[in-house]
């Protein structure tokens, strides 16, 4: 099996799963770090993580490399079969839950490019689509 | 003046606000699209962008292209300086907030490249650091 996680600073990856779940139904578990009052979120995400078998594939999104979430998480990789990827947004997770791409780590790099591809400056896209219009004309 | 104002589907906007007010103290607007019971967000919007003078810059952030929070976004497009990019994360974010850059168009693409160059597989790091340490003996 495989499973998706999200964790990162506040609550980044709460928000990022509210989406998720309004956008595809999915309900992606989620960890928010550094909330006053609440138990260490890595705690709770290691405790999270015993719960799958060592043969299941985990993927870790965080928000962003060289935060102390990711570095946090760069520590988790000894367990076989993790996999983390920084710089998370919706067209990933989106990539990542609807895909059917069996290779974990094909589905992860195709993921990574779909993110990528998904940041895009959009008036540069109406510019384009102006110039579509007038070449009916 | 420039202004950056965050939005998507459910609480994927006031997440990543958070994240950013978390790392770098910074409150940037956001509205969470579709939420039961609330006035509706593009509204709410208009009205923020409204407050702003037509010289100042305005960058939208928005979740997926193709979605209909970014499709609601495309109709703003009219207004003279406003700025889309879908598909945030949080090293855009970080980018368009820390950078000095002067102009805003410059600014957007070089923010888009750090987005994207932020998103990573992590596993491949860990690699190349482990490689990096090999190096040294």
């Amino acid at each position: 099996m495989r499973h998706i996680i999200l964790t990162g600073h506040s609550r980044i990856s709460e928000g990022i799963a509210t989406a998720i779940e309004f956008v595809l139904g999915n309900k992606i578990p989620y960890f928010n770090a550094y909330m006053e009052g609440e138990e260490l979120y890595s705690k709770k995400l290691r405790e999270k993580i015993s719960e799958y078998p060592p043969q299941d594939d985990i993927i870790i999104l965080t928000d962003i490399l060289g935060g102390s979430v990711n570095n946090d998480m760069m520590k988790f990789l000894d367990r076989p079969n993790l996999h983390l990827v920084c710089g998370m947004n919706l067209p990933l997770a989106v990539h990542l839950i609807l895909s059917e791409e069996e290779n974990t780590e094909q589905l992860i790099r195709q993921g990574i490019q779909a993110a990528k591809d998904g940041i895009q400056y959009c008036n540069d896209i109406q510019v384009s689509a102006n110039m579509d219009d007038l070449g009916d004309f």
